[in-house]
Parts: structure tokens; sequence; C-alpha cells
């Protein structure tokens, strides 16, 4: 095959990868938020089988010959293809590495798990879901083993989710995490602090639809392009620039749930929206890593959306909406959205103590992967790991190691991108205000200057480059955790 | 291939089709009712590489040679099998004789011509058009010539709406129609009726909605097997009984439109929800035709939901949603819903008029496809034609040869089962009360007696079976047109 033929193969490919991307995330997004539970369940097995078709494509042995001549002719490929095919080859080669038929059964295993999951969960009965995870946790060690090469262990896990992110960027991370926040959260944290009764009382659902819907203007998601929802969870799902939705969760007794909801994830849908348009029609859309993506939610959740300065602005709409409010002056909202707290469960954790919850994940799943921890002891390594980093203990299992979802789905390597993101989430506001006053910029009563920074920095380039390059583009730097933590530090002794 | 080889490939080729067909339906409920207009600009292009897909699919000639076993051995498959695989060779060879570029280059005059007709139509200027419609009508003369064969002329594109029906079939309906009910018409139709203040006055559109719902449960929609949404038209579409969808449309000013759009709806609703469930993992599935589909709707539309017996039991709940109706007896409402009136649109029409406008396009089809009629004629014949069948002129293009998208579409062939579902509705009925008093049935506040006849008459069959085998199934009859005309005829006359 020469490079022109190559070249023409490998576009005719992609248009359909793009296409299967589409059908992905169309179904997903139906299921999510529009099918019944009978109509899911028929479903499913069409999932199976077009996943089957994705795989097909992938691993089509002229597309791996297209991918391996234009890899060989680098040269003359501009950077974004250049890119791509990188990646593209790197994921071909591991594809194949992984027996089929062990794929297949993965898959079954997987739909199986899920509700004995959900009904563990449900139970606090670890017993039950503990055969499933054996087997998932197994296939985790087999892919490591199918995928031995330049990386061994659970790096090989960390690297799927994170490129270029090991064992020896994270313990370094979360070294710094452990000598300098976790004596700081014992300290800060030592006294439980008084929830005020406002924070509880009942806010009717149609106005916390209504005023999610002004946050999302405020921060200036494009609603000609985009969809507002809800489901059971938020989420933020993309086809491409053009197509980017979010959905959102309402609790009656809840009112900051829905807020921060909608604040993190119109800081995915950002990202997603202020991509460069050029690159819908490649594999290079999208954010850069699961790391690099929680930066963004995390900076709108966090940054912005915690902070003085932005509710100084829309403070006074709020309690327009929500009469209650009248008698809670605005630094009383503040202080509450900023408390900080000593918690059980992960997706409730404030901000400051959050990464902690992401560490013991981190350090389990090492011992899981590389260690001797077997799955029949996690539940009490869980809880004597809890008590070291938070001086507590989980009363059940509910709200210790079945509170999340992702070891039932087998996603190993997953958690540390959620401190990533915090962490570097930190790092960008550090510069970002070397180059304009942010907190000014919200007296504008929106975004945009935010937005405008975001999307010539980090957003515009989709997944063309990778996130460590991202980076140093952005702000000229490596990652460095000390941002993060000088910034928590800073900001809760105060 | 021998006939086990042939059945496993067979077998496995089905699943991927039936994947794909999930992929049409999801992505297309997606397009109408969820994405927004400049989403569907991206995504109109993914849609035209799966059905790209999908060709490959039904035309891969390994399935092709197991289709071709599969018949060759016809004694050893079951009657479903065997149905499904007489179709499907039919289709197959139907398919390749159709050049691929040939087709390419007809999506791609489709996608542009839809917008063109849009204008042409919201503009009333025909001239617009014109130049899409001619090669739209080339295409449908061509397709005409390559798959000539057993069915010649205008009768392969009515085989391909309505299999078994050809202009024999259809002529001797019409002229029936124009022997007895063209002369009553203009007989009924002489006096413009007088609309009642009511009719018009405002209806809140919430409370539209919850009387739509509450239909919908008296008609027995399973809604744990589906949803009902809003879109621009009302229309119904599924994905085998398990997720069956229909939506419909409020105006504000027109109270009896979403009511009779949400009957019709779930009239096609509930032949999807009934089919036999064994046959969600086939390709016989869903509704015989398109025929037998309407005749289902219009059944519900019709003999039920403008019979005086079934407003006797929910006349009373209309009222007490809408006070303004206190003042109108149910007399006064069941003739509103059912007068007769000369109208210039098809979507409009009652139910005496209706197929007078179908006549219409049918008879204008043949003159375009075997016949001398040029697209530059067609506005002065359309003209010409309806003042003999309406005795008016339609003042515009828009009120004329403009008011459909079917020909934009292609559709050719497609016109004619509508008035031939409305005609089949008015046969299952008359053989319906034979075998109990529907009238009667009515008083228990629901359909369940009627679902039921029609669930082991018709629904059950799905397409396992040609629509006109299932009516022989069903009432031991042929297809015939003067119960309808007879029935219209008494109807009007009272």
């Amino acid at each position: 095959m020469d490079f022109n033929k190559a070249l023409d193969f490998y576009k005719q490919q992609r248009r359909k990868i793009i296409a299967q991307n589409y059908v992905g995330f169309v179904s997903s997004w139906d299921m999510e938020t529009e099918a019944k539970e009978n109509s899911i369940l028929a479903e499913s097995e069409q999932m199976a089988v077009l996943s089957e078709l994705s795989y097909t494509l992938t691993t089509d042995p002229n597309f791996e010959q297209a991918v391996n001549v234009l890899w060989q002719n680098k040269d003359k490929l501009d950077e974004v293809l250049c890119h791509e095919v990188e990646v593209l080859q790197k994921d071909i080669q591991e594809t194949k590495k992984i027996p089929m038929e062990e794929m297949s059964a993965y898959s079954v295993l997987s739909s199986q798990a899920y509700p004995i999951y959900v009904r563990a969960k449900t139970e606090g009965n670890f017993e039950l879901f503990r055969p499933y995870l054996e087997k998932i946790v197994e296939f985790a060690k087999k892919q490591v083993v199918w995928l031995d090469g330049e990386l061994h262990g659970y790096d090989i896990l960390l690297d799927k989710y994170e490129p270029h992110y090991t064992q020896t960027q994270y313990d370094k991370f979360f070294d710094v995490l452990k000598q300098r926040l976790v004596p700081f959260v014992k300290q800060v944290t030592q006294q439980k602090p008084i929830v005020p009764a406002w924070a509880t009382a009942s806010y009717d659902v149609a106005k916390q639809k209504e005023f999610c819907e002004y946050l999302r203007d405020v921060l200036c998601f494009d609603k000609s392009r985009g969809i507002m929802k809800e489901s059971e969870h938020p989420f933020t799902t993309s086809f491409g620039t053009e197509d980017v939705r979010i959905t959102n969760h309402y609790y009656e007794n809840n009112l900051v749930s829905s807020i921060f909801s909608v604040i993190h994830e119109t800081g995915h849908a950002l990202y997603e929206q202020q991509c460069d348009k050029a690159l819908n029609s490649t594999l290079s859309g999208g954010g850069a890593s699961l790391g690099m993506h929680e930066s963004q939610s995390r900076f709108y959740e966090n940054m912005i959306g915690r902070s003085k300065a932005f509710w100084a602005v829309h403070y006074g709409k709020l309690q327009q909406t929500f009469p209650t409010l009248q008698s809670v002056s605005l630094d009383e909202f503040v202080d509450y959205i900023n408390l900080a707290e000593r918690s059980f469960v992960r997706t409730e954790a404030d901000e400051l103590t959050y990464s902690l919850h992401i560490m013991l994940r981190y350090e389990l799943e090492k011992e899981l992967i590389e260690g001797d921890l077997k799955v029949c002891d996690l539940p009490k390594r869980w809880n004597e790991k809890f008590f070291d980093f938070f001086g507590m203990t989980p009363p059940n299992d509910q709200l210790g190691v079945l509170q999340d979802v992702h070891w039932a789905n087998g996603s190993f390597g997953y958690f540390p991108t959620y401190a990533l993101g915090s962490a570097i989430s930190a790092q960008l506001y550090h510069h970002m205000q070397k180059d304009f006053d942010v907190e000014q910029s919200l007296q504008s009563g929106n975004t945009k200057a935010i937005n405008e920074w975001l999307k010539e920095h980090v957003h515009k380039f989709g997944s063309s480059k990778y996130p460590d390059e991202i980076l140093q583009y952005a702000i000229g730097e490596d990652f460095d955790p000390t941002y993060y933590v000088d910034y928590l530090i800073n900001k809760y002794t105060k």
C-alpha cells in the first residue's frame, strides 16, 4: 500500500469510525435520558453487537496497514494527523493483544456484574458482589500481562485513562498531598461544622431548573449547539463541537447540589464546544484526557463557582428566585458552599477533602493489581486506610468500598484522573491570574474572558496533543501539585 | 455453503442488521425530538455513512449466498423464517440491480432537494423546486427500468410500499370511490358547515397534554414499554415490541388536533406493542405494510375516536378538563368532530373526503411514471384534477401541488397506502362487529376487547406474512372497498 492509497483508505475508514462514535453517543444518550427500563434491556443487546462492529473497524487489517504506512511517512503528515496516527497505532496494537474470546467473555461478565453490584450496594452486602469483582480484577490483571511492553503492571491501566501519567507521576503527586494535605485536613475538620437550616429547606424544583438555566447562560454554554436535560446522575456527552449535551438532577431539599452540578457539567461542555471545529472530521476532537477534562469542570465548579466574586454578581438573582434566602447574607452563603468536613462518600466530598478520597482508591488499586491485596480483604483494607486518612471508619460497606461503580465497570486506573484534574485546575488558575484579573472579569456578569483564555490555551486543541503537551503549551510548565496544595491551604486557612 | 452453515451465517448477519435497525430507530428519534438544528446538520453526514454500512450488510455476497441456500431448502424452515427469507431474497436482488454510484448520487440529490422543497413550499414557488423534482422523477423512472421483471412500470414502485398491491388492485379500489364517493361528497359538502366558536377557543396546552395522556391510557398503550413526547409532526416509531414511541403536537386554538393525533398514533403503537414478542429477534416484527399500519391508526381514529359510543364515556372527562365545553353538549361535540367539508389540504381533510385527496395523487403518479405528464405541467394538472374531484381550484401551489413532502423524498407509490388503510379499517370493523358488540365494549371505559381482537387477528403476526395473507387469516376475505364506501355513505347520510 503506497502513501496516497493508505491516506485514502485511512480517511474512508475514519469516516466510518466517526459514524460509529455518533452511534455510541446517541444510543447512550437515549438509554440514559429517554428509554424505559424495559426497553433498555432489549437495547443493551444491540449495544453488544455494535461494539463488535466498532472493534472490527479498528482492527481491520487493511486499516492497520494504512495506519502503519502513514506512520512510516509521518514527515508527510500535518501535526494533527501525525498525533492521531501515533495514538491509533498504539491503540490497534493493544487491542490486537487482547484475545477476542476473552473480550467477549468479559463483556458478558460486565453486563451480569452491574445489576449485582447495584443490589450489593443497596443492601450493603459486599459478599454478594465479591465473586464478580474477583473475576473483574482477574481480567484487569490478565490485561496487564497481555499488554506488557514499554509499560508494566498498574502503569498500563493508568496510561489508558491518562496518557503519559504513570505511578512515577502519580506517586509524586500523592506524596505531596500526604505530607501537606492529610495533616492539614485533620486540623481544619476537627470540629464538625454546623449546617444552617436554610441549606436543607425546600426549594421548588421548577425554580431550581430556571436558575440552573440562568447559570448555564452566565457561563456562555452555546444553546444553539447543545441541550440540557435531566438524568439520575449529571453527566456531559458530545458529538463534536456541534452537539454538546449536559444533564442535571434536582433534589427538593438540596439547592446547591443542582447548582454545582450545572456549573461542573458546563465546564465539561465548554471544553467540547470550544474545540477547533476543524477537528470534527477527525478523531482528534473532544478532550485530551479524562484528567484534562476534569480540570475544566473543576475549574468552573471550584475556582469560579465557589468564589465570592462570582456570587457577588449572581447571589441577588438566587435570592430573587428563592425568597427563603433573603435572610441569608452573601457571606453566609459563600461560607456554606465552602464548608470543609470529613465525610464517607467521595461524590459528596467538599473541595478540600475530595482528593484524599481519590488517594485512598489509588493506593488500593496498586495493591490489588501489583500487590498481594485479595478482593475478599478489600473491605477491611478500605476501612483501615480510610481511618488513616480521615480518622474515622465507615459504618458499612455502602458508605465504604461499595460506594463507586468504577470497579464494577472494571475501570482500574480511572480514579486518579479526578484528583489530577482538580490539581491541574489550580495550576491553570494560577497562570490565568497572571494574564488578567479573573475576579474582576466576573463583574461583567458572565465568564467570557475566562472561556476565551481556556479556549486559546487548552480547549481549541481538542485531543490533537497529549495532555502534558497541552499544559506545556498553555503555561510553559509540567504538572506541579504545589499550586493545588498551596491553593487549598491558603483558601482554608482564611 | 451447506444448510447449517448458511443458517448460522444468516443468524449472525441478521443480528447485525437488527442492530443497524436499532441505530436507525434511535438516531431518527433523536433528530426528530432532541437535537438542535445545528446538530442535525453535523449528524446527517453520519446518517449517510450509516446507510452505506446498512447497504453493505444487506448486499454482502456471503449473506446473499446464505439466503439463497436457505431459500433452496425452504421446506426445512419454519413459517416465519420461510417468509423472511423470501422477502429478503427479493430485497437483495432488487438492491443489487440499482447501481451503487446512482444510489449515492441520488442520496446527495435527496439531501439537497429537501431544504429547497421546504423553501418552495413556504414561498408557494413551484419553479424553485421544479429542477429538483425533475431529477427525482427521473430517478424513479430509472428505478422502474432497473427493476423491471415480474412487475413493470408504476407497479414496481407500488409494490415497494404495499406488497401484492399493484394498479390492478388500486384501480378497482379507486374506481369504486370515483363512481360512488365523488358524487356523494359533492352532494354532502354543497353547504359550507358552520364552525362553532368553541372549536377555535383557547385551550391550555398543559391540560391538552394531560387529556391526551388520559386517552393514551384509555386505549391501553403500555407505558412501561414506550413513551410519548412532542414533535413538529406527530409520528410513531418503534424498536420491536419493547420500545414503542409516539409523539404529538399541541395547538392552543385547536383542541381536536392533538386529540385525534394521539388516538391515531396510539393505533400505530398498539400494532407494534401487540406483535408477538418472539419476532423481536427476527426481521419479521413490526407492521406487515404501510397500508396495514394505516388501517390500525385509522381504525382507532375514525371507527373508535369519532364514535358517539366512545365519547359517551369520555366526554365528561374532557368537559371537566376544559370548562369551556360545559355548555357544549355531547351531540354537538360529536357532530363537530364528524363534519365533512371540501378542503385543499390532505392532512386537514375529514374522514369523508380524505381518500379523494389520495386518489388525485395516485392518478398523477401514474401519469408521471407511465404517462406523458411532465413535471413542469404538474401544478396545472393538479389543479385541473382537483377541480374534477372537489369542484374547486387551489388558490396557490402551497395549498396545491407543494403541500406534501412525499415527492420531495422520492416516495412515489406511497400515497395509495393511506387510502387503502382507511378502507381496510372499515372492512375489519365490519367483521369485528360480527364477533362482538364493539360499541357496547366501549362502556368498560377502555378498548381492551378491541385491542385483543386486533391482536389476535392482525397484530401478533407482525410482518411475518404478507398483508393480503393476514387479511385472509383475520376475516377470510380479500380486500373489498365496498365496506368502506358503504360505511362512509351510511355514516354521512345520517
